[in-house]
């Protein structure tokens, strides 16, 4: 075999797919396989709890990164809070309390001496109980409003814009990489208001900005919405959402900004004193996204040969493979493999360089391809002896898998382009995904069928997205829930008024909800 | 009284100093008035936690900005690894559990249910006991090596570079904002080696990574060393600390980087196959900083206006105050610093803009420059009627005091040396500081004299520094803690070879070892 034909062998040598069992065949698996095979996070030992792997922590961080940016361009200011509330403070906001008791990792003691375990062998056991137990923050409300409590005197303090970025616990009993694990990672948005117009203004800012960036960053579409009142926060006068649809035609709720009235004002004592003197309660907001960000961008773009990282957030923008048989070649692919990653990272891709690295190991090219294919690198390029003869260079496309020959200067002139056209590409394949599983349903056999899986072993496959008219009665969403598994994922903002009658009940509605199964 | 008088009498009236009491008074109190009057941080009603306000954040974030590219420059990748540590994994390593098993918080139950507490009154008490308690991490080398066990399994997957920004848990009993709190945020660098060569040269590199942002970010000189083997890092085989010399010629440590050998490769099964395919124990490090940095930063610059925030890491490089007397003025006076604003920022200072604020609030002129005097921002400078019909401005340095009027295009040409002469100022000051209060001291009697305060009424003054010989023993140490209250900081890295007689018992020594009284 020559020496060219091996190279060109080196790329073609490797499966038909990259992840075990495809998305048709097992949904849910082929999400653990994927965030596998990409070496985004793995379980620990510890119940619920996830570790975040190098190239799934940059994607965090590159989330992290435009999102603060966005926050501080909308006035807020970070901030830190205790990781411990106090039992006392947790229990100050009846329905709050509620909604989180059941799920509360608790400190009850603050050493350990030795002595004998529960399973009678000796060790360490806890000592020094707590005179008052303290709660793992599952969200931040009620210690973030004691400092407010605090801050907050007269109309001259507020808005008090604040954002905290930190790790929270809930226990939960069934738990999945990034999409619910017992701690994650997170922002939350708290701020405090002299009116209640203001907040409220500031509920739906943050909503926009949070749609804005799964629509612009993560190349994800979202429906913003108002939650029903059984869907709401534990405490919120208003819950808004954006929802997403994955490509099982499943919902995720990708964030959350709570209008939350004065009831957590009320409950830390949250006043100021207007410019007349008068004494007034604030009005709050708060709102969040958190890791799982990172589940639904695996669950939007990712196909059966691993992920497929959008652009504006990839960890990596373009990897380059040299490939070369002898040691003659190896120094002149490697130099001129080095001189493009030097001019294509000269370039910006919106707010970062463009991010380039030579793949310069010593393992087989095919292995090598896959790698990068897994980890959902948007530009592949390869860089054989026939390239570098021509001056040339090999590019594969992440999203399309698009393969061709480029001149090297074409490439260098159009890699912006390149990466814009994917990320383009990436939220326009997601639309048309929603748009082709969303339909306007008006009767109840109709939603039933919608619902009900065709193939009994793959229940999972089902209608998507059904747009209904509502009657407004939580006894609707419960059987929706029970019959169907269905929820009322959001009354969406943007729905146009349109008399209609309730899908389930026949009875009058003014608009249509979005109703779906969901993570 | 005319206009122009009223806007400079603006500028003048103002109490003499801003800090109640001065650090001669009372240094202790002086530094939590500084904090406070700062808006750094406050204590949260959670024993031992606190608060960290916008402006101490803001810190924090620029530390992070500038240790995190460090970090990934020499190689290093982040990553997020669980906060819960199960006792089983804590248990491993002797040493360590030994260290830390007197101060964690330890989580034993996971959720919450109505139930009579403590004090006989019905509420909420901890339930759904945990078969194995967790412990909150006060770091993670147990965690965070039964991830590095999977991940290591040839000689090809090292050398493993780990960095995780997380925040710990340390149930100290004597708490003070930044320097010691018992939830505190920092880095822990975690990597393993092929061979102990390897791991040392990584544990001493990052020390100089360490003592180059100390000195090179935060303008604090430092001294590099290794721990006493009383001093260690319980589980590690070497530490090495970087070491600053607060105002009151305390020592603080300030970071620090553990050799650790192959025990917690042994505790954590942490194996690699070599080329030949022999089995070996990895040589591991663990490498740290924290919010104590802040608490550093603040007693080595700041004085008895408050706090001096060293340019780098300043959250603000340059305040611009409007000072105006009637509308007709105002809106003249506001473009001009507006525009001086987009002028100023436009520069860079080191790796950022220079970030510029117009500080337009409706206030009076005096509390409005202590205000930003307190809060520690390198340069302020105020425009005036008279500045303004002059195309000048007013310029107040924050760690000389100096002001002066200075025609407008110079101070613009000039703010990036302005910037730069304060960070070296800053830097030179502490350093000339250090070498006052630093002495070699040959015997006991002079030792004793030097530490002990001249003053009962003011314990914490006394020498410094004390470069003594030391014969190497425990008992020592022992009696130096007993007697003087004083430890050896460090044995420095560039201590010269220099044969002499140690301090307490005239036996020989090789070289000298710094004794200081400490944080």
């Amino acid at each position: 075999m020559s020496n060219e034909k091996n190279a060109q062998n080196q790329k073609q040598a490797a499966p038909q797919t990259a992840i075990t069992p495809t998305r048709a065949e097992n949904y849910p698996e082929w999400y653990q396989q994927v965030v596998r095979a990409a070496d985004l996070a793995e379980n620990s030992d510890v119940r619920g709890c996830m570790v975040i792997k190098p190239w799934g922590y940059a994607l965090w961080e590159n989330i992290q990164r435009s999102l603060d940016k966005m926050f501080k361009d909308t006035g807020h200011k970070n901030a830190y809070f205790p990781l411990f509330i106090p039992l006392s403070y947790f229990e100050k906001e009846a329905e709050h309390v509620e909604g989180f008791a059941k799920e509360c990792a608790v400190v009850t003691h603050h050493r350990l001496k030795p002595g004998v375990k529960a399973d009678g062998k000796e060790g360490l056991i806890p000592d020094g109980e707590l005179q008052e137990p303290l709660v793992v923050r599952p969200t931040s409300e009620t210690i973030i409003g004691a400092s407010f409590a605090k801050w907050v005197q007269s109309y001259r303090d507020l808005p008090l814009l604040i954002n905290q970025w930190a790790n929270v616990v809930r226990w939960e009993m069934r738990t999945r990489l990034f999409l619910r694990t017992a701690e994650f990672l997170w922002q939350e948005g708290h701020t405090a208001h002299a009116t209640e117009k203001e907040a409220m203004e500031e509920t739906l800012k943050m909503l926009e900005v949070y749609a804005d960036f799964a629509e612009n960053w993560m190349a994800m579409p979202v429906i913003k919405g108002e939650k029903t009142e059984g869907e709401r926060f534990p405490g919120a006068v208003n819950t808004y959402c954006i929802e997403a649809m994955m490509q099982d035609r499943k919902a995720l709720q990708a964030g959350t900004s709570h209008f939350l009235g004065q009831n957590f004002a009320h409950a830390s004592d949250i006043k100021f004193s207007d410019a007349e003197g008068k004494i007034s309660f604030a009005w709050t907001t708060s709102w969040g996204v958190s890791t799982r960000l990172i589940g639904g961008m695996i669950m939007t773009h990712s196909d059966d040969d691993g992920f497929v990282a959008p652009p504006r957030l990839a960890p990596q923008h373009v990897v380059i493979c040299p490939i070369y048989k002898d040691d003659a070649t190896k120094a002149d692919i490697l130099a001129y493999c080095q001189s493009l990653q030097k001019e294509l990272s000269a370039q910006r891709f919106h707010d970062r360089k463009v991010v380039v690295t030579v793949d310069n190991r010593d393992i087989r090219g095919g292995d090598k391809a896959w790698g990068w294919i897994k980890k959902g690198v948007p530009l592949r390029v390869e860089v054989g002896p026939r390239d570098f003869a021509a001056n040339a260079v090999f590019v594969a496309r992440r999203d399309t898998g698009e393969k061709a020959g480029v001149p090297r200067a074409e490439f260098v002139a159009t890699v912006v382009e390149r990466l814009q056209s994917i990320q383009d590409n990436l939220l326009a394949r997601a639309k048309a995904h929603r748009a082709a599983h969303t339909r306007e349903i008006d009767t109840w056999d109709e939603l039933k069928a919608y619902f009900t899986p065709k193939n009994p072993e793959r229940p999972e496959i089902h209608g998507g997205f059904a747009l209904c008219h509502w009657n407004g009665s939580k006894a609707v969403e419960k059987r929706l829930k029970e019959e169907l598994k269905v929820t009322i994922r959001c009354i969406p903002l943007d729905a146009k008024e349109e008399p209609g009658r309730c899908v389930v009940t026949g009875e009058p509605s003014a608009r249509r909800v979005v109703m779906a199964k969901a993570y």
